[in-house]
């Protein structure tokens, strides 16, 4: 394990420098003293593009490149046009850095407030692809603006890159105590792509015996977020499933706030990233009402990440002893968030 | 109004036949005397593909041409390979009968146990389109079977096929007392398609200045289903986020027993084929423990459709009272609902 960190971050737009300040004040506060944390800020989002037109100019995407990992806010503003920073700059990231595996925690932390009725357990893994399936930018317009106009997306799925999301799901549903993976598909409209993440899928639990597998198409799976989330344990499912679905499982385990999301190349080649699931939230930008957590969970994945297991679950546990005993009426603010986690993870 | 209805009946598999039966014992309940009823059963489905190796030849696409409407139950059954049926009949169906409206209300009935706590007011309608987006079947695979396959899903969208979707559901939202239309796409991440939806619904919407129009993320819209689902009125949507919204919204408005759909088509140049959203649900076929309300709910559709809009609303209002009486607890069997239905529509 390396006894330094040269980190990456992009603060972004709207609430993103907010909740990444108190990111790195837990940061600070969970290492250990011999620990050398170097940070290097980049500033890339929508100011960036409103003044200079750049969404990830070449010579900063390569310098972070040469970072451990990177931690980042959010990214867009309603002023930008839909689709510029999204592909120009945080899918060129996961794409550049070959981010196969988008890794989003759901868990329902006690006294936090789901909209379901009977608060079921709820405590899984969704493995999302990162670098394929129809996040690809493949596709294109015919005829653009006319009547006669044609738009495709094309969902390009490979054998190379579904069995390595495949096979790393599995591994940590082994490593979990119920050892269960769900393939997560649409192999009954989607037969080719469907097809062979299937056979992948079979393929590869041939190698990991000891794990339960199911599979369950993503309509179908919806409903089971809601009707029946403690069925899941591990889920491994494309870019865009995984996209809508963990938006959901953040909602049913009380909001976007907590939602942590790590985009990992664990060959270790590029720099991970690690960010909150939640937008930018421009409506309460610079009032110090966004709520911090998710991003200081995505801290804790990102320790987790470079071998700092034992800090990574004391930010785990602070948070989790954070929502038990706060009062669930009084609003805290941004900072004050903050500081209460890094108040406990430093003792 | 023809004065007679000439319907063709796939029970399909499963509860497929089960509650269809019910289907057509409410249907002849509510018609009035002097409308002339007949119908003509087709055996599609996997026992006839088990026995026959056909899923949906020529000569019965053509004699199903000919009827006013369609009325299916359920089609599919785990011995069928995923997909063979899917692509082979019900997708064929919608397809070759160019049911570009697909119709699903979602309505949060009184006693009926949604998983959302709170019971908040759920009544909108999502107008998913039927013949297009990566439902075309186009695409394939390359080196299928080997560890260089390379598997490709093309979402195809035409100035055509979203504008007539668009234009329907703006029309729909005109009709009711809210005046509301999202859209629902993923125009941030595909760009082309993306383009395409929010333009032409841009354009379609001057056509309706009474109408407030919405624009949301699929995965953002998926949240608000769970958390404020009473912000919906009428959603336009693609054929894949239809599915998917569709799947947990029957699931927050008590369960896919009750959601009903339309495989429409507007010009009448096809029959509209009406049907339930469940599937075929072989773990209780044939004890008569299905719920064949979301069925009965279809032929309310179907009436609708053919012009019968008071015997549509009589069901309606039936399932609505039914639900509101019923105790909780006992379990009624597939027949008792489907007599008490018949009943109360008679009357
Ligand atoms: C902003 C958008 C490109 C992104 C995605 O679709 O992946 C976001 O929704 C997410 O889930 O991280
Ligand atoms: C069975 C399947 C092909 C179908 C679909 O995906 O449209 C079903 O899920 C539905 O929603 O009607």
């Amino acid at each position: 394990m390396s006894r330094s960190i040269d980190l990456a971050v992009i603060p972004g737009d709207g609430i993103g420098q907010e909740v990444v300040t108190q990111g790195l004040k837990v940061l600070n506060a969970v290492l250990p003293q011999d620990v050398k944390l170097e940070t290097k800020e980049y500033d890339l989002g929508a100011r960036r593009w409103h003044r200079t037109g750049e969404t990830l100019p070449d010579a900063e995407l390569e310098a972070l490149r040469g970072h451990d990992a990177i931690l980042l806010g959010a990214i867009g503003d309603p002023s930008v046009p839909s689709g510029v920073l999204e592909r120009g700059l945080l899918l060129k990231l996961r794409f550049a850095f070959d981010h196969f595996i988008n890794l989003r925690p759901s868990k329902l932390f006690p006294n936090t407030a789901t909209p379901l009725a009977g608060r079921p357990e709820i405590d899984f893994v969704v493995v999302r692809e990162g670098t394929e399936g129809p996040y690809t930018g493949n596709g294109g317009s015919l005829r653009t603006g006319t009547e006669h106009e044609v738009a495709t997306e094309v969902s390009v799925n490979t054998a190379y890159g579904v069995e390595r999301v495949v096979r790393d799901a599995f591994a940590r549903a082994a490593a979990r105590p119920r050892k269960k993976l769900t393939l997560v598909h649409k192999n009954n409209v989607l037969v080719h792509a469907g097809h062979l993440w299937k056979n992948t899928f079979d393929k590869v639990a041939a190698e990991f015996p000891e794990v339960t597998t199911d599979y369950l198409h993503v309509d179908a799976a919806t409903i089971f977020f809601v009707t029946q989330p403690e069925r899941f344990d591990v889920i491994v499912t494309d870019n865009l499933f995984g996209d809508i679905l963990t938006d959901l499982a953040a909602a049913v385990t009380g909001g976007i706030g907590l939602a942590a999301s790590g985009n990992i190349n664990p060959t270790g080649a590029f720099p991970s990233m690690f960010e909150p699931v939640h937008g930018t939230a421009p409506d309460i930008a610079g009032q110090g009402k966004a709520d911090p957590t998710a991003t200081i969970l995505s801290v804790a994945l990102l320790l987790r990440h470079l071998g700092y297991e034992s800090e990574a679950v004391r930010i785990e546990e602070a948070v989790s002893a954070d929502l038990a005993e706060r009062d669930g009426q009084s609003a805290r603010t941004t900072d004050e968030i903050g500081d209460a986690l890094a108040v406990r993870v430093a003792s």
